[in-house]
């Protein structure tokens, strides 16, 4: 692996490219567009994520010798295409949604405006982290919308490959979770990091009671303490034992989870250690959580279903050609029309309609609209609210989108975004999308 | 990111030994173990895939000055914790399973015998690849085993996260995929890569003989010219046209394929394009490719459904500490034993028993047994092959299975292993393991 992210690519983009030179159609300028036909297993919304990460992996897209000298090695495309490549990077324009937005069936999520070439060398990378990171803060929201402002821990990075935990463990925060076990996603991103021990660390002491007495003479009293390894109740009187009654909190990993929380409640404050906070952690996903929403806990951690999506471990996100200029500069919109993958082609704008009360109504995609218009449709009733922002202009970056302040921004807008959705999004059960997507020609 | 892997790390671990350094029970020499509790979704057998991949991220797990800083800044461990972690490579010894071996319940298919300091702190990195990569592998593994020796290509890099992409294709390949579309997969582990052009390319000419004859002028006949992005029939007509009769291959990435097949081998044959190939690549997965197996199908395409596990993304391991030695250095078995999370406590041989036949009747996991024995036992009707062998002996890591020489052969072992197992492994529909599961206590 190098640093350069080229490579994040499959062959048949170089191939293109190397056709497209001989045949003379490499600088026909176009515009590409991420969308998903569908969202996955009756889920009500979907989250935009991965577009800061994604912005910079673009800037990072560039073949140096190491590439090159690849490519050339194993014939995959020849000399005019290599020095083309040698000189690649994007000079195009993208808009696209905000990190953290909600999107719908069809929403012009990522629209890339260039060379056929500059454009379409992206499809890989762009549709990796968009499709990944969207599935992933996609089901971050469900846990978080019925989480019932209880804090979220990310814990999945054992359960995904070692990379794409430190994308989850982003899109999770944008998604609304509290912090990540994950040490990359704190230096890399700035979300906060948490966890003390695991049973090895209680299993290689001589007893529980030496455990936790190393854990709190090495944290003091606020840490958490694992009380599940052998019995949790006598767990729990060994924790508030060994910390006192100002004991931070219990973690339980396992069992009946609201039978055990319940008694392990009871059991604390009969122990006095009536401020002593509950963590969950046990193979948690939005409907374990919701079925935990009587009961005294006040932390989740959630591994496995958030890093795969809860079911829906990839976004279905799909990168079209959906218009080129011809020769007289006028935009020609194009669509695949064979069988049942129809695409909607042309360029366009997209705007969520929001009723008097400021709630979503339609997502409209107004097809033949500028992506860079950025004026907001008049509404007698309600709003109009524009979609698409320019992520790139003339190749050049928004850097505002960008690293720590890009995330800290991409989970702020996802708040706002959440607050506008109508109230049966949140429902867990299978049905359509909350909100109708609209095409409306212009 | 940087080259370290230290990174790609929970910060429990880090905590657990600065909590254990702490208490004097650092370096407390430990047996941990890698296995799944359970194989997923009704499977019938798990591929073990990951290995060389991790056994260089454990070669490259160090702690440099940037980690070391941030640790420092962010208060996560305490100054003696630093500089032990300053001077971090790992020291003790690794069995495992071969990569690309079979693995079942229980299996101790990655054994790790350190400090426990030294060998807590691979946890996250173990699980990551150990967890995704045979997530993929055994998807994989039932993808071949119904292609009917028809080769299956790997396109799925742009429905996972772009450096599990590279992951992915390394472990189809194992299982016995023939190729990638991803570059990077060809550049680290000289795994073949393939692919021609999207529907982009046909919709950015202005007519699909226009996109046929630029593709041709590139890559010759014998380039595969993708048919549906209009009319298929009409596409195919277009193709042989342009290509003449000798062109190597179409490929058909929608509509009802056994039905559309059948069509396109009668149309191809009519054209006289007796030996042009058929490729499929719309959404497969074990069940589209088994419905296609009396259809003229040359070659598969699979992406979505393999890089996520083919609806089990994660392949459940868990990484347990199962003996640590007392101060008299004799092992001490211990094994949670709290609620419905069981472990098998112990030091483990395992071995696959084979009938006269060489057909695999059991995975025999011998509790007390010592993992560096690589002994055979004696039977007196077949064999028990021993399953575990030495990684990383005393720090040092054996070079045969890294790179792309140990990806190769990881996958020849995957393919005498597949020899191995009973007919019914093989059925696609739910079940039990193939062979059970039987702990001796020796």
């Amino acid at each position: 692996m190098t640093e350069s992210s080229a490579f994040r690519t499959d062959r048949y983009e170089l191939t293109m490219v190397d056709a497209a030179i001989q045949s003379g159609t490499a600088d026909r300028e176009c515009l590409f567009e991420a969308f998903a036909r569908r969202l996955p297993d009756g889920r009500r919304y979907g989250i935009v994520a991965g577009t800061g990460r994604l912005l910079e992996l673009i800037r990072d897209f560039r073949f140096t010798d190491a590439e090159l000298t690849w490519l050339r090695d194993n014939h995959v495309v020849r000399t005019p295409t290599l020095d083309w490549l040698a000189d690649y990077s994007f000079r195009g324009n993208i808009w696209g949604y905000q990190e953290g937005e909600a999107y719908f069936p069809g929403s012009p999520l990522f629209s890339v405006e260039g060379s056929f070439a500059d454009a379409v060398v992206l499809e890989t990378v762009v549709l990796s982290v968009l499709n990944y990171d969207s599935a992933v803060a996609s089901a971050a929201a469900r846990m978080v919308s019925v989480s019932l402002g209880r804090p979220i821990a990310e814990m999945g990075s054992r359960r995904t490959s070692e990379y794409a935990a430190v994308a989850a463990a982003r899109a999770a925060y944008i998604a609304g979770f509290a912090s990540t076990s994950n040490l990359e996603a704190g230096r890399s991103w700035g979300i906060p990091t948490m966890g003390t021990a695991a049973h090895s660390f209680t299993l290689l002491h001589d007893s529980e009671t030496d455990a936790f007495e190393a854990q709190v003479a090495a944290f003091g009293s606020s840490t958490t303490l694992l009380v599940d390894t052998y019995d949790i109740r006598s767990g729990i009187d060994t924790a508030v034992a060994v910390a006192g009654t100002g004991l931070g909190s219990i973690r339980i990993d396992s069992g009946d989870l609201p039978t055990v929380v319940a008694g392990a409640r009871a059991q604390l404050d009969s122990l006095g250690a009536v401020n002593t906070h509950i963590t969950v952690t046990s193979d948690l996903d939005e409907y374990s959580i919701a079925a935990l929403s009587a009961s005294p806990v006040d932390a989740f951690g959630v591994g496995t279903s958030l890093v795969t999506g809860s079911g829906a471990p990839a976004a279905g996100m799909v990168y079209k050609l959906v218009a080129h200029r011809d020769d007289t500069g006028e935009w020609v919109s194009v669509a695949k029309t064979s069988a049942a993958k129809i695409s909607v082609g042309g360029l366009k704008r997209a705007v969520r309609r929001l009723d008097a009360s400021g709630t979503a109504r339609a997502e409209v995609v107004l097809v033949g609209g500028d992506p860079a218009d950025t004026t907001e449709p008049a509404e007698e009733t309600g709003r109009d609210r524009v979609l698409l922002v320019p992520l790139v202009t003339d190749g050049v970056i928004d850097e505002r989108y960008l690293g720590a302040a890009g995330t800290e921004r991409a989970r702020l807008h996802h708040a706002s975004v959440m607050r506008e959705l109508p109230i049966e999004a949140f429902r867990l059960g299978r049905g359509e999308p909350v909100i109708p997507t609209l095409y409306e020609h212009r």
